[in-house]
């Protein structure tokens, strides 16, 4: 029961990027479960991973790969190969090994993925057999395959792309995630790749990542948990007929930031659409910050209460949730009587009370909705944060108590 | 559905401190909602009271008042008080000087306690017209009356009482609480209320308070959330026929410690144990940290994960969520390889990966009984922490979504 997510909309190929789905029969035969892409020789490569101390295996491997030169990203779905300890990080290396001899590259120029149930040995047989039909799948033209070949519960595919012309020249940027729940009851969990035809150097690269995924994948929360698997790639591989791009290349950076935050937001967002269990969409505003750290603090602190999730739920206004999740939030020397609250465009508190203007009934019309904005204002200073998350349902409960029974 | 926590056992009087209950409808006719204690003059009052940045207004009265000399406590049940500005605070103070008028004491003698529904103005009068009826009905034998006339949505009462013998000399500790969410939808919150009959200067009272509620009442939680009402009293009424206690007393102010520590501990695990929707209760216990702090990090990061929680709802045995939850406490420096975690006595994960000792079937049977400790070895350092919580079940989400409605 995704939230306000449709079909997948056209993703157009990025030249110089090719994706190949295959089956290897991980957890059930004939679902497609490896999903091999392949950058065009000079092509840069940026990731940004979990910060989890249980990273798994092929986390320790991607991380330490990516500062060199990457040609092929191996994804498998169906095992996480996490908490798998020193035997994980070889079964990691040698299914890259497997496809870098089939691929004729070095082997530290393959990538490994991987998402779904943690502690299991890693398949390495089944996913090797693979290899080769992925590669012979390799197409420039099968992004919506591989949007379907990464997901483990999830719903729906997740996909976006955006195009923008320079100087007469079309620039590409396209991106796929997965997700479910932020991190999956066993399964692991948020996966995203982002490609461009753009030309950019791996540092300004990396900085673009890290920005656009500070504001969309690390302001989605589902349930607070933290993945071991998490990982997050963007690729550009230079073949629009365009100059190198860097910082100090005025309109034309900021065209392609604009482009990637744009598309790391919607597949961000997708992934909480598609949030386990979700019935809504919520975004937690929060302004008039002293810093960016007590609006995330505030934000987190409401996005994570289990009172205001089941309220959510429930459609339920009630406001007095909201009011005790920013009072303990610990911002330090909070004013509440500073504080107003809106949900939607009803102010609900005012100066840290109910406010006086305010029915049950302009606030069961917000609640009612799919798609909800609460917005605490903190009147304290100029710093604002965005935080998007889901509300907590019965349906919720059922998946991560059910899903191994 | 309360988890192992049966009808009150004895609550032994403590002299000089008495209990009387009454009705004043606020929320149903005939309902018992408001209690009155009264402490013999002389006696010393020590408080500790929510963090949360919007604290209710009996709650900013009362911590102010604690300094002075207090006589008497008035709770009432079914309205909170809180989220009510100015008003709210001046109500408070209405009521406490109807009881002083009364009562014939300072104004200033009179503590107010609320707890109940966020938001809306706490119903002076009715408040005020059961005054005299709860005065009528002091007596040190009401202790398992003021239980029951403190509980919300608690299912079960909740009282402890310990006695020791020192120089021939029979001294009382008792102790009663409320509690059922740690904070309830807008059922604010948990009360605490302890008394005995030893003579404690306020100073040492508030000391001794201050480390048994650090060690019982802040190592509880049941979602994370803090209320806007928390409050826990004690109250030293120096009845019993021994010189004044002090940390300079040796083995008496021992004892004193011992008993009002264990008092504190049982009313506060019964909180958890009455948790809505609770079907477990769960020891959450992080050894071999390097500070006191991180294992409380990783202790509150388990015991809020709500996979962690659904799978005890489930009885599931997984591991994996465990690790996940240790591994994203934001434990600077974690070594996963020197982490075990135990479930009961079954060794699940050694030194960071699934124990090879393991078998489901180890896991399942301790996931199948009522009271489960989770056991987290760091091999960092020498502190340890210990946390009491509950599973998540779908009745928690019926409660908490359905609450209003």
């Amino acid at each position: 029961m995704a939230v306000g997510l449709g079909p997948l909309s056209t993703l157009h190929p990025v030249p110089g990027f090719e994706l190949g789905i295959a089956s290897a029969g991980i957890k059930r035969p004939g679902r497609k479960d490896v999903v091999v892409m392949r950058c065009a020789e000079g092509s840069s490569v940026a990731g940004v991973f979990t910060l989890n101390a249980f990273c798994a295996a092929p986390v320790i491997l991607a991380k330490k790969r990516v500062l060199g030169s990457v040609r092929y990203l191996l994804t498998n779905t169906g095992n996480a190969n996490a908490g798998t300890g020193e035997p994980g990080l070889q079964n990691a290396a040698r299914t890259c090994a497997a496809l870098a001899q089939l691929a004729g590259v070095d082997e530290g120029a393959v990538l490994p993925f991987s998402t779904g149930v943690i502690g299991e040995p890693l398949p390495v047989e089944k996913i090797e057999g693979a290899l080769q039909a992925a590669l012979d799948d390799l197409s420039e033209n099968h992004w919506a395959e591989a949007a379907t070949g990464i997901m483990t519960t999830d719903t729906l595919p997740k996909g976006a792309s955006r195009q923008f012309v320079h100087d007469g020249v079309t620039v590409t940027v396209t991106g796929i995630s997965k997700g479910a729940g932020m991190i999956k009851p066993n399964m692991a969990t948020m996966l995203g790749y982002i490609a461009t035809d753009a030309k950019v150097a791996q540092a300004v690269l990396q900085d673009l990542l890290r920005d656009a995924a500070n504001k969309s994948f690390n302001r989605i929360t589902i349930d607070g948990d933290t993945s071991t698997n998490d990982c997050c790639m963007l690729i550009a591989t230079g073949k629009a007929a365009l100059p190198e791009i860097s910082q100090a290349s005025g309109d034309l950076f900021a065209k392609l930031k604009e482009a990637v935050f744009s598309v790391c937001m919607d597949v961000a967002q997708a992934i909480v659409r598609d949030g386990e269990g979700a019935t809504k969409f919520v975004t937690v505003q929060v302004n008039g910050g002293a810093t960016h750290q007590e609006c995330l603090d505030v934000g987190y602190a409401v996005a994570h209460s289990p009172l205001i999730k089941t309220a959510l739920f429930a459609s339920d206004p009630n406001w007095g949730r909201i009011l005790a999740a920013v009072g303990r939030a610990g911002v330090a020397q909070l004013d509440v009587s500073l504080i107003d609250v809106f949900l939607g465009d009803v102010c609900i508190a005012s100066r840290g009370c109910r406010a006086t203007s305010y029915t049950e009934e302009q606030g069961a019309a917000v609640m009612a909705k799919e798609e909800i904005t609460i917005r605490i204002e903190l009147g304290r200073g100029g710093c604002s944060e965005t935080i998007w998350t889901t509300d907590l349902s019965h349906e919720y409960v059922k998946i991560n108590a059910e899903y191994r029974t």
